[in-house]
């Protein structure tokens, strides 16, 4: 296995955009991404897609085609990856790894989702197919209710409190404040976290990422050629993906997902690295309390102190652990399909120096944790500085 | 790249099953291919599945691990890949290229559809969304309109005639009556053909193939590995998949498929063969007209040329170059989903000297051809006698 880079990253803001399609959407993502690497659609020797469920929303399968020959990619393997919100994260290990095995030097790897041309109801019913249908899905159980049963019992298990949850929020929607490609840009205070709309008791609206529409893509090469397109080249040093099962009642214990520490080991062995290297993540936090166990599963807390530890600011762009400085699913937005790739554009935007206001120091080793369903998929990727 | 093996075939039944679900039809089909291959689901490191769709045929997304967990496959990666027709050819390329690079070494790939438990109407507007949807999709095209136009033009570009494609429909009905697994066991005649009720002019009933349910799954090891797992292996020769665009009217001449010839010439260049090596092939014929035009796309027979070839008997399986010795989509029957893995299934089958009533004698080098939507997608997979 040889050394690979992202060589260009490309993104469209993440929003609620009345007059755009999926189409549209991906191949500005792939296009900016095309151009942040000074590439051609005629050097890309594979496209891998990641997206959930734009046969649900927007009535289009076979999406990889569609979206690549429409950009002048053909006689390519144009290939769509469904894992649920780790759908753009599995089109990454799939990608990273041809690339990294020889298969193939350039590819690219985009995200896509077109969520808010259906209404809520529409769009609960559709994220809850990522759930067990014959039996969650059947008892009504949407992915708010899911990780509300997650979030009490928590609670109950760590002591974590509403304060904690809501220490993510506040934090998430302060960095998606300054991010300009952010969904939301709107800053709030703890009173405000506390007192949000109730979704599914202990889980507020504040607790809940965002229906959002968006695309991000990459474009991988072997680090060796990375000098040939860009003089920013980041490298990845890991890259994960395992699996559990769909139902949480499969589950020896709902307060961690297997998945995401059978994935985040296998990262740290292979990139030769421990927790405690990790300078910055972007974690997938489809709700607040996700974020409280995936820095918990990752390593970076101790079991059941991920609330205390976020409550302490150690998360925060000036502590310790900087989480989410994009802001976040919370509040950059979380446009399914997108969401794993976007992760991968912010973390090298970090490691690249060119994250504007949020911009940390410690930027050399950033990790992105993106996980599907209630947990059933996760992939880790560790990218370092070149 | 390392020389892999098929080391393990297993196949559900094909049909329509009133009381069977997607999940336990898949676990079939792969419990069975690990028996085949005297493996344990823990010897499985990676769990490649095929799906067109399963979120909108039975209303669950996520359905790598949700099958994969449910056999006791965990902790490994596990991905749905989705590509139209041809979304198990997809998840075979793929494994395939795993195997190859060192990656993996035991993989197991599943195809599965269950498409019976929707009625006609809504089973015709799901396979639509392999189309283009914003423009053949709203103008009404479904799937057999889109190939009733390519049949017309092919007709009046070559001179094919309805009887060409009744020879095709009437051999593969007779292949598939001597298929135990086969959906329809139904000897036509020539007239019987002829008389079809009218679907889409020229397409009658009998140009069209079925809507069923089913799974197959196939495990993949390096050739060098094989012995310890079974004394039938099957030597995956070349693997190729490609691209093209979605709509028909993005194609400069829709009687050939660019995606099938693409992968056809790279598959060959692989395997070291050309298209006269191929001593028999499952193709892909959704309809008639598209196993016609394949057997011209592979190079089997001069462009033009594979409706007289059809009716002369050459693709007999006494013929010179026998196709679809299953029975093909035709007969044997088409759950999206699993197609293309079917179709290594029956090519393995008879490299193994196992299909019984359908053995042919020529049996070393098989090709199978499984395509995406109107030509989008294509993949040409090669085994031959390890």
């Amino acid at each position: 296995m040889r050394p690979v880079a992202v060589i260009g990253i490309g993104k469209t803001p993440f929003g609620a955009f009345a007059d755009r399609d999926l189409r549209t959407l991906a191949v500005e993502s792939a296009q900016r991404c095309l151009q942040d690497a000074a590439a051609t659609p005629a050097q890309v020797e594979a496209f891998y897609l990641g997206n959930f469920a734009g046969p649900s929303f927007v009535g289009q399968s076979h999406l990889a085609p569609y979206i690549a020959a429409s950009m002048g990619i053909t006689d390519v393997p144009a290939t769509r990856f469904e894992a649920a919100c780790a759908s753009s994260g599995a089109a990454f290990a799939h990608a990273h790894a041809a690339v990294a095995s020889g298969l193939f030097d350039l590819v690219m790897v985009t995200g896509v989702e077109k969520m808010t041309s259906q209404a809520t109801p529409r769009v609960a019913e559709i994220l809850a197919m990522a759930g067990d249908c014959s039996g969650e899905g059947k008892a009504g159980a949407t992915f708010p209710a899911l990780f509300a049963m997650i979030a009490q019992r928590h609670m109950h298990q760590y002591g974590t409190t509403r304060e904690h949850m809501a220490a993510v929020a506040v934090k998430n929607h302060a960095n998606g404040a300054k991010n300009p490609g952010a969904h939301l840009k709107k800053i709030i205070t703890m009173e405000q976290a506390l007192a949000g709309k109730p979704v599914a008791d202990p889980l507020t609206v504040y607790d809940c990422s965002l229906v959002s529409d968006g695309a991000a893509a990459v474009l991988l090469a072997p680090l060796e050629r990375a000098h040939e397109f860009t003089n920013r080249p980041v490298r990845v040093l890991a890259v994960a993906q395992t699996s559990d099962h769909v139902a949480l009642d499969q589950k020896d214990d709902i307060t961690t997902f297997r998945a995401v520490r059978t994935a985040a080991e296998k990262a740290y062995r292979a990139a030769g690295l421990t927790a405690a290297d990790i300078q910055f993540a972007e974690v997938h936090d489809c709700f607040t309390i996700a974020e409280i166990i995936a820095i918990e599963d990752l390593g970076f807390v101790e079991k059941g102190r991920g609330g205390f530890y976020s409550l302490a600011g150690h998360t925060c762009l000036s502590g310790e652990r900087p989480i989410n400085t994009s802001g976040g699913l919370k509040s950059k937005g979380h446009p399914v399909g997108a969401t794993g790739v976007a992760q991968i554009c912010d973390v090298a935007l970090q490691i690249r120096g060119e994250a504007g206001e949020r911009q940390l120091k410690r930027n050399q080793i950033g990790l992105a944790q993106n996980l599907g369903g209630s947990g059933a998929t996760c992939v880790v990727s560790i990218l370092g500085a070149a």
